[in-house]
This record gives C-alpha cells, sequence and structure tokens, in this order.
C-alpha cells in the first residue's frame, strides 16, 4: 500500500507576513459606504468613534499588501498555518476521481477562522489606548474569537449575546467566560435601545440587530471603548487572506492546481479570505479556478437579492453599503447554520460578484447536514453548520466528475468544528431538520424596502 | 522581535512506524492476570470470546516493538503526527524561567488520545471477521473514539452510556451517532445485566460498573460481536505509546531535554502512552527525566490505593489485576473529570511504580480549573478536565522555577479538549465548583474489601 498525504503542513516560518488587498487589482474600485444622513461617502471621522485609525486605513487602503505586526504574528503562530487536507477517505467514500482539498480553520482558539481577524482588531485596538472592545454575537463563534483575542492584549470584553442564543448556547457563553469575557444576554438594562426592548417585552428573545445597536450604543459613549465587526467590512476580508496565501503555498506542495474553489458566505470573511488570494493568481493569468460562493436557501443574498445601498444592520444605525441584500429588515429562517444568517453581502464580495469574477449557488440545510455527516464518517472531523454548504457543494461536484470521469481539483474552506452545534446535528439525526421556506414570496423584491439613495 | 516558535511538527513520513512495549526493557516483568475461578494466569482461551487473537498476543508479547499494519497508519494520519506546543504564552503569564512543553491529542476525530488505540482495535477485530463491536462510555471520549474507529472499518458500533451521561450529556450521544453508532443509555432492556437494574429502579443513573457489564454480556453472546476496552490493559497502552515516540523526535527538533514529564491517570493509557518511551530512554541511561503522574484527590489509586489483585469492573466479571485499587467497590466523587474516576491503575503502570521508576501525586479539581482558565487564556485551548491535573501540576513546577531560578525543561500530555465539558466550566466560573472529599476515612484500608488471593 503507497501511504497517501492527508495534511500539507506549513512550518512556522512560512505563515505570511503580508495581508493581501484586492482592490487595486480589480477592474474597478467598489462603491463606497455612504453616510445615511447626509448620503455622501463616509470619511475617517466619521467611523472613529467605533474604530481605531489603523483599521480606518486598512478599510479603505489602495496598497496591495498591509503587514501583519509581530505581536499579531506571534499570537497567529498558536495555530496558525492551519493545515491544507486532501480528503483521501471522502473521495474513496464517493468514488470519485475528483481530487478533494480541505483548509482548516477549526484548529484556532475559538475553533473558525474568526481569531484571524479578531486578533488585528484588538491588536490595533490596544495599540491606540483602547481599554475595552464591545461586540454582538449570535451563534457565538465571533464572541468566543474576540474574547481569546482581548485576553492576548489585556483588553475587556464586553458580549452581547441574542437573548435566545445565551438561554439555549449556555456553554457557547461558557467559553467566552473561560476565555475572560463577560457576556451580557442581549436585550440588557445596560443600554437605552435594551431598555426600550425589555419595556416591550420583559423576556425578549433578542435579535443580531438588537445586539448590535446595543454593542455600538455603548462603544459611542465613551473614548476608551470601542466596537468590532467580525465579517462584512474590507478590513476584516483582509485579516482573513492568511487563509487564502497558506493555501496557495500549501496547495503546490500537494503539487495540484485549483479547478474549483468553493466557499460558503453569510458576511463572506470566510469564503473571501480563501478565495481572493486565488483571484489575484486568476486576475494574473496564472491559474483559472472557478470560484463559487455557497450560500444558505434560507438567506440567498447573492443568488435572490438586489444590488442596493441597504443599512448594515436592522435598526439602521450603520453607513450605507452597497451590497447584495434582501433587505435589511429581512428575518432569515431560523436555521442552524447562524453565522449565515445576514441580510446582506460584503460590499466587496458583491462587487466582486457584479464584475462576473465569481459565481453564487443556494443550497438547502437538509443537504448540507447529508453532507456533514458523510465527511465525519470519512474524514472524522464533525463540521460546524455553515461550512456543511461547501461541502455539499464540494460532493455534488465531486458526483458530477464521478459521472463525467473528469479529475477536477477542488477546493474548500472548511471554516470551523461543530463541537458547539451537536444540537443541529441532534434534529437531523433525529429527523427533525425541515428545509428552509424557499418560495418566491418569500424573497419579494428588497428594492421596495430599501433606503432611497439617488445615482 | 525574534519569532519564538509555539509548533513543533512532524512530517507524516515521520509517523511511527511501531509501538513500543515496555516490558521486556524492565528489570521484572508485570505479574499475570488470574482467571477469577482458578486464580490461574489466563491464558488466550480465556480471553478468546472479548478480543481477537492478535490484540490477545499484543497483550502478552515480549517483543520490545509491535509493527502498526498500513491500513492503521492510513487511518492515524487523519491527525498524526499530533503538534507538540511550547507554551510561551503560558510561561510568560506565569513569568517563570522554566520551559513547559505540551504533546497536544485533542486533534483527533473525539478530540483526546482514545482514538490511537480505538482504530487499531476496530481494524484487529474486523480483521478477524468480527461484525460488531460494543463497549461502554462514561464521559463519552472513549465511546466517541470507537464509534469512529468502527467507521473506518464498516464494523457495527454498539456503545452503552451510563445513564446519566445519556441524560445530561446528549450532545455527546448526538457526536458519537454522527460517527455512526448506535447508543443505548444503561442499564438497558437489551441485557440480563441491565433488566435487573432497571426492575429495582425504573430510572436507575447507572454507573460505569454497569455499562461494562451490559457489553460484555452482549459481546460474550455472539462469535461476530467482540468488546473493547479503552484503557487499562498492556495492548491499549502499547497503540498509545506513538504519543511518546513522536514526542521524543519532536522535542529533540526543539533542541530540549525533558528534567520532568507530566501526565494525568485514570486507567494509565494517556500517561503510559507519553511516558514509557521516555521511561526507555531513561532506562538506558541516555537522558533522566522524572516522570509524575497526577490523581485526582477524589480517586488516588496510587498514592492511596492497596497493590493487590482485584477486579478490573465493579461487578466481578474480569480477570482479576494486580493493581493499585481502592478496592473495586469504590465510588469515587462526581468530579468534572470523568475519565479518572476509576478504582484501579493499570497493572503495567502500577508494576513501574512499585519499581520505583516515576512518582505520584494527587490534586483537587478547583486547582485544576484554575489552572485551566490561565492555561486556556494564554495558549488559546480549552483543556478537558482530565489534562488539567497534569496542568496544575506543571503550574506548581513552573511557579516553583521561578522561586528558585531553575530553567527546568517540563514535557506534559493535554490529552484532549474540553468542548463537550463545558458544564464544569460553567459550574467552575459561577464559583459552584467544590473541592472532594479526601479524609482518611474515604479510602479506608481497601485491602479487607479484596478478592482473596493466595501467594
Amino acid at each position: 500500500m503507497v501511504a497517501k498525504q492527508h495534511k500539507f503542513l506549513l512550518e512556522e516560518s512560512e505563515l505570511p507576513t503580508r495581508w493581501y488587498n484586492i482592490v487595486p487589482d480589480l477592474p474597478s474600485a467598489p462603491p463606497p459606504p455612504l453616510h445615511p444622513g447626509t448620503l455622501q461617502p463616509v470619511g475617517p471621522d466619521d467611523l472613529a468613534p467605533l474604530f481605531p485609525m489603523e483599521l480606518i486605513a486598512q478599510e479603505v487602503t489602495g496598497d496591495s499588501y498591509v503587514d501583519i505586526p509581530d505581536e499579531v504574528l506571534d499570537v497567529y503562530r498558536l495555530w496558525r498555518p492551519s493545515p491544507l487536507y486532501r480528503a483521501h477517505r471522502l473521495e474513496e467514500a464517493l468514488g470519485t476521481p475528483a481530487r478533494i482539498y480541505y483548509k482548516y480553520e477549526g484548529v484556532s482558539p475559538a475553533g473558525s477562522h474568526k481569531p484571524n481577524t479578531a486578533v488585528p482588531q484588538a491588536y490595533y485596538n490596544a495599540r491606540s489606548g483602547v481599554r475595552t472592545l464591545t461586540t454582538e454575537t449570535g451563534a457565538g463563534q465571533w464572541g468566543t474569537a474576540l474574547a481569546f483575542a482581548c485576553a492576548q492584549y489585556g483588553l475587556e470584553c464586553k458580549v452581547w449575546q441574542v437573548g435566545a442564543s445565551y438561554d439555549g448556547k449556555p456553554y457557547r457563553r461558557s467559553v467566552m467566560e473561560t476565555f475572560g469575557a463577560s457576556v451580557v444576554r442581549s436585550p440588557s438594562e445596560l443600554t437605552e435601545t435594551g431598555r426600550k426592548m425589555l419595556a416591550e417585552d420583559p423576556e425578549h428573545p433578542g435579535s443580531l440587530g438588537i445586539a448590535i445597536s446595543e454593542a455600538v450604543e455603548v462603544a459611542a459613549q465613551d473614548d476608551a471603548t470601542h466596537y468590532a465587526l467580525g465579517s462584512v467590512l474590507n478590513h476584516v476580508l483582509l485579516h482573513q487572506t492568511v487563509i487564502g496565501e497558506e493555501a496557495l503555498l500549501q496547495l503546490a506542495k500537494a503539487g495540484d492546481v485549483p479547478d474549483l474553489i468553493v466557499g460558503c458566505t453569510g458576511g463572506g470573511s470566510n469564503f473571501a479570505g480563501l478565495a481572493f488570494p486565488f483571484l489575484r493568481e486568476k486576475l494574473a493569468g496564472r491559474m483559472d479556478p472557478l470560484i463559487r460562493a455557497v450560500e444558505p436557501a434560507s438567506c440567498p443574498s447573492l443568488t435572490r437579492g438586489a444590488y442596493a445601498y441597504d443599512y448594515g444592520d436592522t435598526a439602521g444605525f450603520t453607513p450605507l453599503l452597497k451590497m447584495h441584500t434582501l433587505g435589511h429588515d429581512f428575518v432569515p429562517d431560523p436555521i442552524h447554520a447562524g453565522g449565515l444568517r445576514y441580510h446582506g453581502m460584503s460590499p466587496l464580495i458583491s462587487h466582486v460578484y457584479e464584475l462576473g469574477l465569481m459565481e453564487a449557488m443556494a443550497v438547502a440545510q437538509t443537504e448540507c447536514f447529508d453532507a456533514a455527516v458523510t465527511f465525519a464518517r470519512s474524514e472524522g472531523i464533525v463540521p460546524a453548520p455553515e461550512p456543511t454548504h461547501a461541502l455539499a457543494a464540494c460532493i455534488r461536484e465531486a458526483l458530477a466528475c464521478k459521472a463525467s470521469g473528469e479529475e477536477k481539483v477542488i477546493l474548500t474552506a472548511l471554516c470551523g468544528h461543530g463541537h458547539f452545534d451537536m444540537a443541529a446535528y441532534d434534529a437531523y439525526l433525529g429527523g427533525r431538520l425541515v428545509d428552509e421556506a424557499v418560495s418566491d414570496e418569500r424573497f419579494a423584491d428588497p428594492l421596495t424596502r430599501l433606503p432611497q439613495v439617488g445615482g
């Protein structure tokens, strides 16, 4: 028997030392965010109450690369470079001639890709004199990542956890507290927004929109307190490009060139982190992979949303972002992939999609969990519900290759493990998981519900 | 800033291809297991109803090394070699001049060291024509490992999960089911043992002893069904030596030689897996580390037990094992480190301890969780409750080095992550964790409660 290599590892000395910014390599720049009052492009001063200047500069930089600070690299090295796996045993289970690779981010302290941006965000905030970071968390991945990151630089971390999640996922709270964060049920008595909601309903289950509003409200009141966001924004996508830069090196070590790159999209940061460095290579003519985003059927912002200016949050506090959106008041079905339940899509990914540089598809959740169980039994990793969307798309493609005999090279992002999401597997294995509602009425023209922006 | 290397990785080509058997290197052989009826040493035929001949041969082999089959190596490569970490950030948090390394087994499919033996046990059983493996699980680590292993070789896997654990840890059951096992609450209607217990109490909370009896009862009735055990026995310890063999290579790459090796002990397989290859080096005069076992104060078989022949299970179905024991009817306090709540200690480790080749200490659980939180915040990994005992001992030693100025090299086994044990962290962080009862009465002379064995 010839030994099959499963893992393609990098030494710590091969960890990327720069983040990659795709904007200057695109044929045109993405439309700017607009101030919701003036409808003019937002400037650094508009963002300064929430973010440190170094992150604001990264948000708008025209440079192709941004150096990663040594103090960030030192923390990245706790788990990075992350492994690239060849899914030999999955391929055998499917009987496909396709070669499937997955880049696994579940080795991080939070069990997902989120610390890739939480760590630099905490670092730049600490360096600018901030003492406390606030944020919201729904599924819990982002709150866990920021809790860990704040512990590295001596920052206090306050997390507003959506009430229903706080009540139903007490162990996610325990992880955040283990990393030193204080976790508050949202809506809370600590903010005007929260008090208003609690006055309406003392047992209000909360929502991500409300939790964002609470975290932003507290951050805006105090110069030593800032806010941190885990997806959507340019600087977040920038930080995640370490994923793709490593995968480029690892796939070269494996001696393969990708025909297809597949990632799941919610806000888009995991997808962009893997895909953008490969898109750079594609734009430069050095390879020609198809790049495919996979979104949940319940929340298909790319495949069924409008491309228009909309708010990033439900309450309408944020700048207006030009993006694919189902409308900021859209409430997705309560699927188990909580990290993908976002009404919009990162403006940068939306722009890349409009440029025709990538494609998108939507998958319903039972197909995702079918894929997850097949994957777990062959590869030994129980995936988070979010990347099961990408796995389902990989398996579709691998079975198409089985039918056609094509030996395609497929690369996907396994952005996290599902150890804190076993309730979803329990529902699936117990036959209680149902697919989302995907009627046309469900996604009726969001343009009628969008803010009016001229031009 | 000089980059500090955190991870010492091995290529898959550096994975050990042999397991190490310490027995021929010891000054004397351990006393044999005795048949409970005849009080004569058990022979292969006595064990054949439960185990395949290749495992029985490994149980009694006098060879120093046993080749690892290619089909086992191919599954090991899904996660092995596992990483060795230098705990730079923990050292900084403690302000110690000690150099702390930890070998991390939480990267495995089950999140612990257990698959190292579950995989070969499933392989040898499948090769001998067995179709089904039965086992018990308390905390859930072993059941998860065997469920995964059985999926690799097409075996059916039936797990009796202790009732209290089945009711209180539904997500552990979900993981086992995701890997394809069928999980039964113990006591069950499926066995005579179980029916008898349920007749006494229809809501019987079960115990590990009852679950073992049920799994053994079912395995003994059918030639195509065998039983698998996750610790204590020689062949289990043998399989775990891949941990120490890898760590030897990795520590050499780091340029260090250990002064102290620390591991937690329940049945002893994780401890032996790390320590025995280093003990080989010590016996050969190539290094001279202190080797230290750390057990819970609630279940101190090495430090407060008798060294005598006793049953391996509560019901008294197993051969008599010469081991350190608190008595087979001893019921430990319900501490959170469920994997360490075993009344006895592996006979091979007990023998090594009697030979004076290692030392032992006991630690209470609040000190363990203090250590766990310090570790999680600095190193980014939330440990399982079991290895927190070793971490507590490491931190004691590191602080002693801080006081003395010694630059000791400490190596420990971080045998698993705590993602399915967050209830324990929740209790600790909420101030509800209490230390165990450790009065002398608690561990009154077990000799009076042991089976009578002459000689």
